[in-house]
C-alpha cells in the first residue's frame, strides 16, 4: 500500500455538501429571477485577474488581503505588469469589462453571482472563498437608477422569505455636506464615514473616542474594506456637530429630510443633495417602498472608498448579528482607474452565503440533502431491468427519482438510507407484486417513525405504516397522489 | 489626471458576455434539470485546494499544468504540504470530499458544475478557465450505475438539442484482455492505450508508426490528460493483434461483443469482462437507449490514469471537429490515495464550454443579449413616476422589464437601444397618452425594420410600424398579447 495523503481543506475553505448547496443554489435561482424580471443580464469573467486590474495604486496592506496566483508563462521571474491574483469582488471585474468593451450597449445593466477570494483572517463563519450576488447599472446619471437598485433588493427579500428587513440608505454626498459643517479636512473624510458606520454597532461613546483619539494606522477588519486607514484627530467640538447630525433620526423618511434641511440650512450645495435624497424617498413610495421597510439612516456609510452618491444596505431585522447582508451604492469614478474618465454606476452586492448562514439560523431554509422524491427499492437482483423501467417511467414523466444502487441488500437498509437523505416515497417490486401485477408504494413521512422500530422484511411488510399495494398500471398517477400528500411535490 | 492602468483579460482567460452567458446558463439549467430528475445532489468545493491533494506523487511535468496559489498563511516559505493549487478538475475534489467525510450516506450520487483551471498552453477555443458540468455515483460497484451514467447523457444531449449524436463506449477491463493477447508487458498498457484512442482522428498508418517508433517522453497535450508518457516500442507481430482488435466495429453493439468472444476466445478472465459490456448493452436496449445512439467502439479507451471498468465518451456528429464533449468511465480506485482502500465509483464530465461552442457553430443556439421582454421608453422626464409605475405594473405580472435609463433623450436612440439589445416590445407613454388614457404598444419584432429609417418622433408616429394605441387599463394584457404575437414570452 503506497503512503496516503490526508484528505483536507485548505484553511478558510469549506465545502457545500447537498443539503446545504441545495438550499443555496434555491438562493441564488431566487434572486437571479427577480433581477432578470428587472431585466439585468448575466456577466461572467475569470477568476483570475492581473494584480494592477485588481488593485492599480492601493498600499501594501490592501494587497495581502489577495489570494497571488503564479503566472505559468513567467515561473519564477515574472514582470510586475504580469502578476496575476484571484478576484476580492465583483465590482472590480465589472469595471474591466465597462473599460475594456467600449461597444458594450449602455445603460449596461448586469447581474453575476460567482465566488470571491480574501485572505482575511480565517474566523467562524468568514470564509475566504464566499459567493457573492452583484447587481449594477452602468451608465445612468439618474437615481431612478438608485431606486430600482432598493427596490430590488426590497424584492429580493420578500421573494427570499427572509422575514422583516430594513433597507437604510444615505448619500455620500449628504455626508460630505458633514465635512463644512463640522469643519473637517478633507483627508480624513474616509477615516470619519467609516467611524460613523459602526457607530450603531458600537455606540457613540465609542465613536467619541475613536474620533479624537490618537493611534497608530490598522488594517480595517470589515470584508468589505480593503484598504487601510489612519485614525482622524477630531477635537471635541467637531465631534459635537458629527453628534448633532447623526441624532437626525425618524421612522420617516420625510422627517429626516426636513431635519437635515435644517442642520444644513447654511451649507452652500446642501439643498441639491437633499433634494437627490427626498426624490429617491418620493420614488420609492409611489412604488410601495415605505417607511416600514426603507428608511433613511444617516449612519450608513459603507467602508468602500469608491463611493459618491447614494449608499445602502440592508439588515435582518430578526437576525440583526449577521450585519448588512446587502450593500450597495452609487460609484461615478471606478472606471476612472482605467479609462481616465467618470462613467456614472450604482449597484449592491448580496452576500450569498452570510445570508444563507443567517436564514439557517432563522429555521427558514427548507431543504433536504437529495434531490430524488422517490426511491426505487432494489429488492431482488435478477428483476433489474423491472427496476430501470420503473424508476424510467418515474423520470420521464418528470419524477426526480432515483434508484437503489447500494450495497445493502437488506430492505430495512435500503429504507435507512431513504431516511436519511429524506426521499419522501419508495416504491417497491417484489416477485410477489410481479406475479399479482401491483406494486407497493410507500409514503416515508407517514412511515418514518415506524420503519427504523422494524426487525424483518416480513413483520415490517406486516405493519406497513403509509404503504399502500395499487394496480401497476396505476404506478405513475398513484406515486404523485402519494406525493402531494407528502407536500413534497 | 492619474496614470490608467489598461483594461485586458490575462492570457488563455475571457470574459462571457451577456448573450453568451445567458446560452451557457441556459445549458447549465437544462443539464442541471436532467441530472436533478436522476436524483443527483449538488455540491460544491473550494478552487483551493492542497498540492498534495490535487496531484499526489504524480511528476514534475504533470504539476506544471497546475494554476499554483501563494499560500497566504507562510509569506515566502511555504512547507512542502501547505503548498495552494487551484482544482483542474472535479473528479480529485469529489475523491477528497468522499474520503473527508465517511458519514456521506453512499452511494454518494452527486453533480457539480463548476470553473476549473489549466496553465495549458491557451489556443483558439482553449481557455485556462473552463466549466465542467460532472455527474458521479460513487459506492455503486453494479454495472447498472454505469447504464444510468450513459443514459443520463443521452438524456441531456437529448434535451439540449444537439441534433445527432452518438455515445460510444468500451471498458478499460476488455482493454487489458488486449494485454495478454498482444503480449503488451503491463508497464506499456497505458502508452498503448493512449495511442489506441486517438485512432479515430490520427488513422491506423499513424497509430502504427507511433507504436513501433523510438522517441522521446513528451507531454501529452489534450485538455484531459495530465501525466507524462512515453511511447512503447512494439513489434510489427504486438501491433497486428491491436489492429485485429481495432478491425472489430459495427453498427450493433451485439456484432461487437460476438466478434469480442472470438478474439478473445482463449483469453483467461475474457468472458467475465465481456459479460459486463453485454449487460450494460442489454439494459440500455430495455431502456431504448439502442445502437442509433449508443455503440460499442473499442478505440475508446480516454486518456485519464484513473479509469477501471467501463469508459464512455459523446461526439455530435455534425460537429466532430469539437471531439468528445462528454467524457467518463468507472475509476474504483481514486479514493485510495486518501483511504488506502478503493471505493468504486463511475461518472462522466461534460465540457459545458465546448459543447456549447459546438452548439453555437451549429447555430442551435436561441439567444439574444437581453433578459427584458418589454422596454419602457421616457418620452418626458417628468412623467418618471408614471413610467416607475407602468415598468413595475409589468415587472409584478412576470413580465421581465427594463425602463430606459440611459443619457438619450431621443426615442428614436432609446429604440436603437431597444434594437442593439433585442428586447421584443416597447411601451410608450407621453403627454398626448396620458391625456387620452392610453399608452402604446410597438412590437419592435414587426417594426425593427422601420425604425431606423425614420427621422423624427413626429415622422416615426405617423408610420407606427407594428404599434397600437390601447387603454391604459389594458397595459398588461395587451403586453402579453404582443409578446405571444412576437414567440417572445
Amino acid at each position: 500500500m503506497t503512503k496516503t495523503v490526508e484528505p483536507r481543506l485548505v484553511r478558510g475553505m469549506r465545502d457545500l455538501l447537498p443539503e446545504q448547496m441545495l438550499a443555496r443554489q434555491w438562493m441564488i435561482d431566487t434572486i437571479r429571477s427577480v433581477y432578470e424580471r428587472y431585466g439585468f443580464v448575466p456577466l461572467n469573467t475569470p477568476a483570475i485577474e492581473y494584480m494592477d486590474v485588481l488593485f492599480g495604486s492601493a498600499g501594501e496592506e490592501a494587497q495581502k488581503l489577495i489570494f497571488t496566483v503564479n503566472n505559468p508563462d513567467f515561473r519564477g521571474n515574472t514582470p510586475e505588469s504580469e502578476r496575476l491574483g484571484l478576484r476580492f469582488d465583483l465590482t472590480v471585474p465589472l469595471a474591466r469589462v465597462v473599460a475594456q468593451y467600449p461597444d458594450l450597449p449602455k445603460p449596461f445593466r448586469r447581474y453575476q453571482v460567482a465566488p470571491v477570494w480574501r485572505a482575511d483572517k480565517p474566523d467562524r463563519g468568514r470564509f475566504r472563498e464566499f459567493i457573492q450576488f452583484d447587481i449594477d447599472s452602468v451608465g445612468v446619471e439618474s437615481e431612478v437608477a438608485d431606486v430600482e437598485i432598493i427596490a430590488a433588493i426590497c424584492d429580493t427579500l420578500d421573494a427570499l422569505g427572509v422575514g422583516s428587513y430594513k433597507v437604510r440608505f444615505s448619500s455620500r454626498k449628504v455626508l460630505n455636506l458633514l465635512l463644512p459643517f463640522a469643519n473637517i479636512p478633507e483627508e480624513c473624510a474616509l477615516a470619519v464615514f467609516r467611524a460613523i458606520d459602526k457607530v450603531d454597532r458600537i455606540g457613540m461613546e465609542a465613536l467619541r473616542s475613536e474620533l479624537t483619539a490618537e493611534s497608530e494606522p490598522r488594517l480595517s477588519e470589515s470584508q468589505s474594506e480593503l484598504t487601510a486607514e489612519s485614525k482622524p484627530r477630531l477635537s471635541e467640538s467637531q465631534v459635537e456637530r458629527i453628534e448633532r447630525f447623526l441624532a437626525i433620526r425618524a421612522d420617516k423618511r420625510s422627517e429626516v429630510i426636513d431635519q437635515l434641511r435644517d442642520l444644513f440650512a447654511n451649507i452652500p450645495g446642501a439643498k441639491q443633495e437633499i433634494d437627490v435624497l427626498e426624490r429617491i424617498s418620493r420614488h420609492l413610495d409611489s412604488l410601495g417602498y415605505h417607511d416600514d421597510r426603507v428608511v433613511i439612516d444617516l449612519s450608513v456609510a459603507r467602508g468602500l472608498t469608491y463611493y459618491t452618491g447614494p449608499v445602502f444596505e440592508a439588515v435582518l431585522q430578526d437576525a440583526p448579528e449577521f450585519g448588512s447582508i446587502v450593500g450597495g451604492g452609487r460609484y461615478d469614478e471606478l472606471v476612472m482607474r482605467f479609462l481616465g474618465q467618470p462613467i456614472p454606476a450604482t449597484g449592491a452586492s448580496i452576500g450569498v452565503d452570510r445570508l444563507l448562514a443567517a436564514l439557517t439560523k432563522l429555521g427558514r431554509i427548507q431543504s433536504r440533502p437529495s434531490t430524488a422524491q422517490v426511491l426505487v427499492l432494489r429488492i431482488d437482483d435478477s428483476m433489474m431491468d423491472d427496476y430501470l423501467s420503473i424508476t424510467y417511467q418515474l423520470r420521464r414523466a418528470g419524477i426526480p427519482t432515483e434508484l437503489y444502487l447500494g450495497s445493502e441488500k437488506d430492505i430495512r437498509k435500503q429504507l435507512k438510507y431513504a431516511d436519511i437523505t429524506r426521499i419522501p416515497v419508495a416504491v417497491i417490486f417484489g416477485p410477489d407484486e410481479k406475479a399479482r401485477g401491483t406494486v407497493t408504494i410507500k409514503d416515508l413521512e407517514a412511515g418514518r417513525l415506524h420503519a427504523t422500530q422494524v426487525e424483518s422484511r416480513e413483520e415490517w411488510l406486516l405493519k406497513r405504516p403509509g404503504q399502500r399495494e395499487v394496480p401497476y398500471a396505476n404506478l405513475i398517477t398513484e406515486v404523485i397522489q402519494t406525493l402531494q400528500r407528502t407536500r413534497s411535490v
